[in-house]
């Protein structure tokens, strides 16, 4: 039976975040867990989407991307030929960080959250929903200072983690070994009330029952308020 | 509060499949939720992918595209500038079908299933799913009885079905104004088995505790009852 | 000597028009020569390009495109690398209808036919300028119903055959394989009134004497009086 | 009613050919027609398509391509947005040109004929397809010299020349600005035996009848026997 | 020892210019450094990229590309895959002729400078930058005549020439076989004061000391010289 | 007259190393002057291409890019439409890097390295060219440790420094608002033993006399020295 040798099955990784990492960003983040580490920063743009525009509200988007050598075998710049896994985890990340704030409150500016991985050990995705988050914590806490917005946008704190079934065990906050031999894979982004704000899972190579999907949520749940203290005090420092 | 005029929260839109409506296609279905028609064909490649023959084994993928005037404003063809939706679409189908079927058991073979919207009215990826499993099953028995490969490589049916929260109220098969109104919107996809074999929901626009993701798999399973028996009626006329 | 089995060599397949078949789109036809089949619908925009607007003039263009599975071997979609057979049909297509209208009488307005092929043998392109025009038409009628625009901008009725030399004999209306074993193919436009909109034709594997070409001539205007009152019972229909 | 200054309706702009302009091109041609001047080389390629190869044959291909500057208003180079009119005319060229060859006679060898447009005034593509084909006729004889090829490929001669109507008036060899108020525009392609080898003609801003035709085909007619003078002359030179 | 055959280690090729090639440019030039021949013109556009507008101010830019039988081995058109060589060499084009003008005196005005060589045997970039200075000139001399622009905006007459060391050799002007055995190759641009405006050298296969480097500069600024005396001729030419 | 507020003219920044930042490379560097900092790493790929196989060589090959916030203002991502000043930083690397090796002693095997700007302030193509040599470095010295290679192919240590004009002032290693006001821009790549590699010198916005010039190479010189002894520290560091 797989064992993992430093960490329980409902244990995540060490996950930590440091700020004001790039001077130039409008704010930047480094989140890790584990041996995955990523760069998330916010960007302000005053200019929106002629839908955003419509509707007289503001816009957030997000891209993804990883350096080449954050992976093990070199992952070439999608040049031209655009990626689909990329795409599909961008759409994720905006998604979700869209749900945290409320657009009516930035009329004309758009965040740009960019999300680039340094080194990749599973879970860049997680890693970048709650690094993502934090920027534009940061991002918005600079727009209230500097006025350019009134009322605090922010109507939710999320933060995200995976879990999974590898050699017919539920666990979380797979590392890329894990990942790479499990059956089941699941996202999970929650408010910090335990609200869900997107679930996310498949079982490409295996089966996966109700049984498992309750521990794989309960697993989540755990590891997600752990996010949110380490977060918290991160954002607190001065 | 929101009410259906023709149908229960719980009861799916009619829900029909027809085959063999392309002469030139390996194998095709068009199926029907409600208003949302979608033509599912199968093609057969004696190639496979680099990753594939190393590891002696077939492929099967999946690309999701919509006719311009299958929707409400006409939608440009997506040359040059790849569409983030298309792409997690057609991802999604993929992951789903390569999970109802043992690809060795057809080594050097691509099967490509082809999901061609020609009316939208929500609930196109579901039906896209349901529509190119039935393909897949109608090619996969073209294929042994021209005895290309020997074993069946079906290792479960598949089929799926949407449910969301609109103005509150939990729904299954949401159609194009609900899914537009959704504030939680929910695809899963499941064996004839019962277990799940992906799970995708997003709050984007609201709130979901665990009690409304409760009520949304239950409908989701009954609906998906529901399609395997439209599917099967179909799959065995002569 | 080659032979026709079920028609004569002047006569052209069965040809039909269906007429709204698609509830998005702002006006549809399936037209079918023979095997082949395509849907041609109309798409309206309140835009125009930069051109037609210094000219307070309409604009109308097409699009032509193959569904993958439509031919006998499977037809990737065209990303990124563009597909110069595509490109002369759609421009030849958008040509041969604007050629049927006074764009000045739906200034600021742009028609866009787009014409997908659902299944292929042989005279796609000609189908799609028959077919596109009673997608035309159609929009058209319901343009002045709306009162969108208030004079009929339709000059000509137009619709399109082929015809071309086989194994050394003249015939109208090829099928695929009697299109793949042409010495010599043609695609002939006109009017109601019987003038010429659009002659195309080549001999790439053989030889067209001015002989050939009066007979083509000849078999294609019969063929096209054929089609004009196929379309016009069902445009009539109600 | 339209007059022109120095030549009549039924000839022929000043048409000059020129070899051997470019030392680095396998062979080469300066075309002119008037103002209008096309840079024609041949390029040999030890490397056929597969679909050749598969059928033991040669391939031969074309480029069109105007320099910007050859316009009266510059064009932009088509950098990642193909120019659909390029498309349609490469592929004509390419056609014209393989109606002139046997490809069996030069299996396994492609020849490219590149046309560069220097100077643009009316009648590109007909200029580029008679010097097109005096480029490919040098390519050949320097192949059957260096021994490269056994058997001469060339099955006919050919030469092409365009004629419209304008302002009422059937006119031979438009130039830009007849062809900018041409009612109807043709291009015309024969042998030297007098066969057709592609007629393509448009009347996307009038009315064609059978009558116009005729003429427009003895007027073409006349001037590619012009052209094949002109062109065997130069050839001859030593 | 290496030796030149016609010509000494610091003697340029023959160079010459001749004007007013391209009825249809608004200033044309074809320059020939040896058997090095590049067409070069200038375009007038009345409009200019927004950091300029935000100046006030003109744009100068320019384009580079090979005729594809300009070379030896036929080089393909750059569609869709950027050539990394040609961006680089335009960009230096465009800096050089930039520091040749005072932007200020022509707002709102862009001047586009397209070099198309027709034929490659090295210095092809020095060639353009030569003979795209006398095409600004003559258009910078049209645009004052015409009344479009009132003071003169050239600050410096710029010429180039390449100069590099084969075979341990230092000689200037390198043709086509010179530079592909190169150690040392240099690309200098300088005005008709006698000062820098770019200096460009590598010595990717070789070593390259301080002494190299001054004869290398001697050379090219006599070379360079010479290039004025040829240019001023051509230019006061009626 | 321009003041440095914390160094002489002849000065450089702070300039640092830290080796082995990113676990997943297969070598990787952190470098920085002053506050432009960059991450280089070495990729290895048992392949090579066409030209290389050829002549039983090796190959070495660059990438530049910039992550968008590392910039004042958020530098979108290239997809699509190339950038023309990463195409040229990285050819330049590319050719640099290639010059301190000999590519016959690593037949078979690409090096790719990657330069991704973290934080931009001025000097990022010297920063990657230096930090890129200490990666290439360490690959190296891998490659020889793996038995991978069999002789070291680094013939030359090479490192790269910025000077320019500002203000009438010579001065080196700009930062990123002394290039943005500088009259004249250099790079200069040298080798340990004081030849050059390459020189690349812009005077877009002033004069540049051979003065100027031979200062610019002394504090080049003075400049790349100091970074060898830096380079060659943390070289050591085990």
């Amino acid at each position: 039976m797989y064992k993992r040798t430093t960490r329980k099955f409902s244990e995540a990784r060490k996950i930590t975040f440091e700020k004001n990492i790039m001077k130039n960003a409008y704010s930047s983040v480094a989140v890790s867990y584990g041996d995955t580490k990523v760069f998330c920063t916010a960007s302000i743009d005053h200019k929106v989407p002629p839908f955003a525009e419509d509707m007289n509200s503001g816009w957030l988007t997000a891209e993804y991307n990883m350096l080449p050598a954050s992976t093990d075998r070199r992952k070439p710049r999608n040049i031209i030929k655009p990626d689909g896994r990329n795409v599909e985890i961008q759409r994720l990340i905006g998604r979700a960080l869209r749900a945290a704030v409320n657009l009516k409150r930035f009329p004309g500016i758009t965040i740009m959250i960019d999300c680039d991985v340094i080194q990749a050990d599973g879970g860049t995705r997680t890693a970048s929903i709650s690094g993502g988050f934090l920027a534009l914590k940061l991002a918005v806490d600079r727009l209230l200072k500097e006025e350019i917005i009134k009322k605090n946008p922010i109507v939710h704190q999320i933060a995200s983690i995976s879990a999974g079934k590898v050699h017919g065990q539920i666990m979380v906050d797979l590392d890329f070994m894990e990942d790479k031999n499990a059956e089941v894979d699941f996202n999970v982004i929650m408010t910090d009330s335990g609200d869900y704000v997107e679930i996310q899972g498949t079982a490409e190579k295996g089966i996966m029952t109700r049984e498992n999907f309750d521990i794989i949520l309960k697993y989540c749940e755990q590891g997600i308020n752990h996010i949110f203290k380490q977060m918290e005090e991160v954002y607190s420092e001065i």
